[in-house]
Parts: structure tokens; sequence; C-alpha cells
């Protein structure tokens, strides 16, 4: 296969950015860079995943997940199969792990996993032969969410060094957040957390993000704000707050964004809540980068495949 | 792309048979003709399709559009994604239109919708840049039903212009009833209604199809008798019929169909309330043109894409 | 298609095991060992089966046997289809025999079918053109796990002819029980039936194969012992064992397992009842072939689709 791209990610699996160097990252945004263009032809199709085989074995649903990686895998030529939990064995109580290596002894060269529990996907990813991305574990990580986060950073401000990033809302319950902090911290961009502090996951300050539970400071001078989805059903009773006072306070809108520097572009991972965490002028205006994060999850989603079936040749 | 076929339609989506042309509808037909070849060889497969990507977006299940529409992308060489409901972030309060907008950013070229609602459809088209295909939207429109029930008659009578069609049954909650209504009329058929008062549409008469409560007048020198399926689901408590009741007034059997033409033929679009709308004897016999209706099915919407995709070659 | 295969299996169908000869089971046995190398390749892919239409038919979810089938097709170069009862039209009521015609009309080559009655299969094979593949229907037949049992016993064995296979557990719920039964006799295997008596067939004894309710007799001298799910799902009150007591009986430990031969291998068809039928111990431990039989049932099934496809080249 003369078009499988040379190794670039020095890993076999792609469970979390922690862990991951500048240089790792660096690559597969790189990587990604190029496989824009592919979804951009007429004819969007490569042939260097063809005859393998990438599983999505989602035990959460997710249209934008799961259907990025699906397209993703199909683009590149790859035989992509959906399992999801409703159609799978787990109703019979069957043990991840049984579930793991029996596809394992299909000899799938991808399997992309969502799973509620965090840590599921580790669980996975060392019962199995092939590769694994993580595609979300419960509030853990959620790896190639925070690379087309970056991607689209980087196109649109040329870099992501020295960067001010505010990520604001529900940060104790956001894989992507935990995610997000990590890589743009290693990118070298200061990253801010902006949230009442029952959102803030506890300890955090110490681990040198600066916290922000007014969102008037936490946005002063900001170059990205990233909103988060209020995830009201991972809240247990003890504080769900209304939605009319969480938009009052901690909702973007015109005038909050206003606070941001003036080319301030605004994100959220999806899907909105509108109205809740960011108001539909904002997610549809000029400085939303919405609708682009979804084409770029496209891209780092093929180059996240792309790189870990390179280095697979001949197992 | 040599085997792209020249334009033969000129519109980007098919949202419904309202406004096309009988140009348009002729292009269609003639151009399904060549697909039902396709399917009947031992290698069923195009490249006309290959790279694009089709995402089949359905918000209702249904065994047959769906399936049909699966099938035909897929001899055509294009990358099928299926997204129902039940795995799709409308469980998360998404809207439609943001659902679009995701969908759109995958840069697909081609989506198939069926939605409960009746206008659906339309407002997804206007959030996209790829062609649209309503495959149902609540009881407004189902234009590949149309045009597969007419590319079955015109192979079978040679034609439609001057045929008398006898449209039976429960009207009122009908999208194939509508599209086939606007279909016949264009291309030159007569087209009678015959129903129960109950199940005629408010108002009908002063659209220029004859109606009748009557099946022995109704049926009385038709050329076609299409049945329609008894939708019990969509009667909201004020007139359900019994269903014995039902099919002495208006079931088809072999006494009620000696009342059409000696060479009438009978079509239904599935799925079949049998011993309801139709009596197995009819549903089986040697007049009916039900199992090529479903044949004839994936030859149009494999015509449809086909139209829809050559026109799009540069976006 | 210079790549079809020789006919090697004369049958359009493959609906169990029952009816088929030596000859045939060695043949579909021989041609699966071949495919066992394409799934341990890089590119693990065929030409066999392209433009072909595969249709997996479940009316029973299944993760591991419709992913096998899923995963075969598409290693052959088929189009597959899912078709799952959720998402089909026997929620409005369509008969099993529409379903088939409906699904006929759209000329696939090949419809996989599971279903929870027993003769749903062979009646729906009455109705189609192509060829059918039985993946399990209620307690009947289950034709290619024992195929692939078969396929992982001789491959660790050298032969099945001799060798004395003790199939224990949950029989009489069993399909997989019958069906390998039928095989394993039909190869010269000798096969034994270790279970309680409530979980025996009644009058099986008359039929040639011995019975046992004690453990340890009936796996003295076993070269294979087989194990079984516990089906509490198809027990109708009358008589359900509580977990701990049947695993204290019946449940394979590695006690138990020493009672048969030094070198007896050990296989489940999954998903397995840890604790309930067998030990951890046992499942994982170096008797075990419970995943090679997964492995082997992608093989299996690729073989049987492109003997029942080589066959049917001028429909």
């Amino acid at each position: 296969m003369s078009d499988t791209p040379r190794p670039v990610f020095p890993h076999r699996h792609l469970l979390g950015i922690e862990g991951l160097s500048a240089l790792d990252l660096t690559a597969l945004l790189d990587l990604a860079d190029e496989q824009v263009e592919v979804s951009r032809q007429v004819e969007k199709k490569k042939s260097t995943l063809r005859g393998r085989t990438q599983i999505n074995l989602f035990f959460e649903p997710s249209t934008r997940t799961q259907s990025s990686f699906e397209i993703a895998g199909k683009r590149l030529g790859a035989d992509v199969m959906n399992m999801s939990v409703a159609s799978s064995s787990v109703k019979k109580g069957e043990t991840l792990v049984d579930t793991a290596a029996t596809l394992n002894a299909m000899r799938p060269d991808l399997i992309i996993v969502r799973h509620h529990a965090a840590g599921a996907v580790h669980l996975l990813a060392q019962k199995v032969d092939c590769s694994v991305v993580n595609a979300g574990d419960g509030a853990h990580e959620h790896p190639t969410q925070a690379l087309l986060d970056a991607l689209t950073i980087r196109r649109n401000k040329g870099g992501i060094e020295g960067l001010t990033v505010a990520i604001c809302g529900d940060i104790v319950h956001s894989r992507v957040a935990r995610s997000n902090m990590l890589l743009l911290a290693t990118l070298g961009a200061r990253v801010r957390l902006v949230a009442p502090s029952t959102l803030l996951p506890p300890g955090i300050e110490g681990l040198g993000f600066e916290t922000f539970t007014d969102m008037r400071r936490g946005l002063d001078g900001a170059d990205i704000v990233m909103m988060l989805r209020l995830q009201r059903e991972r809240m247990n009773g003890s504080f769900v707050p209304s939605t009319k006072e969480y938009f009052r306070f901690y909702g973007l809108d015109q005038e909050k964004l206003s606070w941001a520097k003036p080319d301030a572009l605004v994100m959220h991972p999806g899907p909105m809540n509108r109205g809740v965490e960011i108001s539909s002028e904002v997610a549809d205006g000029a400085q939303s980068l919405i609708r682009e994060q979804v084409e770029m999850g496209v891209a780092v989603r093929m180059a996240v495949l792309e790189a870990l079936a390179s280095h697979l040749p001949n197992r």
C-alpha cells in the first residue's frame, strides 16, 4: 500500500490527551489539516484504510461523534461496523471484557469506544490487539473533541501558543473540558475556567488553571470563548440550576461576549442548549466557529484513524 | 468522472411532486428505466456515486423506504450512513435545524429525510448545502413513492396519459395519495378518489379530482386500482372504523376488483393490512403489481440520487 | 468474475445442519480454512461478492452473530444492509411473508435471518429467489455456529471422526446443541449430552446420543467439553435452577475439567454467564478455545456466503 502514511504518532491507542507530547499533538493536527481537503472534493475518498475493519462500539448514543467517525472511516476506505448497546450482548449480561475479547477475535484494526464509565476504554484497550480510540468515557476524556477544537483554533488564529482560552460552564461533568485543558496547556495556551463554584472541579486551582466564578472577569481579554453543554442529566439532585438563572449569569449572549477581545471566537462542542448556555444570536453569529468545529471533527478523526493504522502494518 | 450522467433534472432537491413539470417527471422515469437493469445483474454495482456521502436521516422508522434508499445508494457506489432518531441527539433536545447544520458540516452530498411533521424536510433543505430528498413528511408528500408507482404503471401500461386511476381508502392521512394525485394529474391521467367521506380531504372536489364514496362507481372503468394502507395510528379517536366494517365496504377483494376494467392492475404502497384494505387473494393475485412496485422503488431511488448528484459537480 | 469459486456446496440455502452430508460439511470446512487467512492480512478484503447485496434480517438481537456475518460479507466485498426488528415494518403488523417478499423484490443475493420462532427461516426461504442462511431460529438450528465449532475442533484436533464430545448444560433450549449434535454425528464423533434431566430433550436417548445427568461420568474420557449458555430467559417458570446450585453441579470449573482427558479442550458459543455454567478460570485458561471460536465464526460465515453465492451466477 504505497499511500500508507509514514508513522507520525508513536502510540498504538488514542485513549486521552493525558500523556501526549506537544510533538504528538502537532503531528496529528498537521495530518488533520491535510485531511480537510479530502472532504471538500466531489469524490471524498482515499484508500489508506482499504481492507481495514473499524468497529464503532457505542455504549452511549451520540449523533455527531459516531457519525463523524463513521464518515471518517468510510472516506478512508475502511469497512465500518456500528455496534450500539441496544443491539449488543450487554443485555444478556456479558461483561465489557468479554465483549472486547469477542470483538478482538474478529480481527478488527480499530475500535472506537464511547462508554459511560471513566476508565472503561483503558480497560478495553488492554484486552485487544488492535488500536482503540476513546470517543468519550464518562466525565474523563474525549480526546478527538479536544483535537478538533485545537485544529479549529489553529486554522483561525494561526496557532495556539500564547492564546487565552476561557472554558465556560459545566466543567465538572465535562470530558470535553478535561481533554481541552490538557491539550491547550500542552500547546502553550493560557487556560481559564469560568463557572459557578459548584460546577468547578474541586482542587482545580492547584493544577495551574485560573478559575473565575464571574463571567466578566473570566472573559476579559479572552481570544477564545469555549462554551460547554449544561449536562443536567449528569447532576444527581444536589445542585441543578434553573436554566433561566443559569443563562442570566453564565449563558453567553452578545453582551457577555463583548467582554472578551473584539476578535474573540466562540466554540461549543454540541449539542447546544440554546437559551441555556448560549444564545442563538451568538451561536449563529459572525464570531461563532461551531459549524466549522463539526467539519474539523471529520478531518481530525480521519487523521487519528490513519495515524493509528499506519504503524500496525504487520500484526 | 466520465460516467457521471448529464444533468436531467434541473432541481437541487426532491422535496415533493408539487412544482415538478411533466418534463422533469419523465426525465426521472426514463433514467429509472435504465437503472432497473442494474439490479438484475449478478454484479449490481455502478460507480456514479463513488466517494459521495449519503445520509439517511429517519425520524420515523420504515422498512421498505429506508432499505430501498440504502440499497440504491450502495449500488451506485456511495458511502451510505443511516441515522435513526433513537441514536440521535434529538433525545438531548437538539433542534432539527441544529441537526441539519451539524450534518451539513460533515459535507454530505445527499440527505434523505423522513419526518413526522409536514414541512420539516423543506425547513431542513433550506439549511444545508447538499441535495435533500423527501422520504415522507407527515401527511404531506412522499415523492419517490409516487415516482415508483408511475414507473410501475408506465412499464405495465405503456404510458400514463389517459389512464383512469382510482386511489382508494385512507386518503386524508396519506402522503402517498397526495404525491400520486399530483404526479398522475401532471402526466395526464384521470384520477379518482374513492373513500368514505370521513377519509376524504375536505374541499378536494374543488381541485379537479373526482370523488366517490361508493367503491362500485369509483372502480367502474378504472385501469389502475391503487389501494392505501388504513393508518389507524394517525386517527385521533374521532373516527376509527372497525376493520371488519371497513373491509366490507372498502376492502379490495376479487368481487370489487371485477368492477374495474378486466385488465385493471392493483397497487399498494405497503406495508399491507391484509383483510383490512385488501384481501390476500387480490394482493397475491395475477393482477397485482405490489411486488414489482418494491423493485421499481430501488430503481427510482437510484435515478433520483444520480440525477441530484449529477448537477452538484463543483460545490 | 474470474475469482468466483467453483461450486462446492450443492444447496441454495443453509437452513440447518439437518439434511447435509459429510461431503457437504467437509467442503464448507475446507473453504473456511482458506478464509481464515484473509482476516489475518493487513488488507482483509476479497472481491468475490462485489456487487452482491447481503441483508442481515435480525428479529432477535445478537452481538456476535450479526457482527460476524456483517464483517464476513464486507470482507468479501458485498454490500451489506442490517435490518433489525426495531426499525422494521413488523411493528406496523406486516407479516413475515410480506417482509420476505418485500426484501426479495429489492433483489438481494443473500438474506441472513435470525428469528425467535423455529421454522420461520424455512418459511422465509420458500418465499424468496435468493439464498437464505439461518442465523438461529428459536430452539431449532444455528448451523453456522455448529460449523464454526467443527472448524475450531478440526484445526485443534486434526479431525472430528472418533472424538468424544460432551455437550453440557441447557440442551433442551439450545439450537446450538441441536445443530452440533447433528453435525458431529454426521462427521463421526461420539456425542454425549450431559445435563440435569429437566434440561435434556425428552426422548433424546432413542436417537443414538448417550445422556448423562452426572458431570463426572459424562466428562470421563471426553476430548471436547462444549458448555452451553444457561438460557433462563427461555424457561417458563416450571424449572429455573438457582445459579449457585447449577454451578455447583454443572458449572465447568478446573476440578470438573480434570475429569475429562488431560488434553481436553473447552468450548462455549457465548455470551458466557461466568460463574453459572463456566468458571472464569476455565473460560480464560489454557484449554479454552472460546476466543478462537469467534475468529473461526468470521471464516465460516465467509465460506458459507461465498459457497452460496457461487452457484447463483445467472439468476
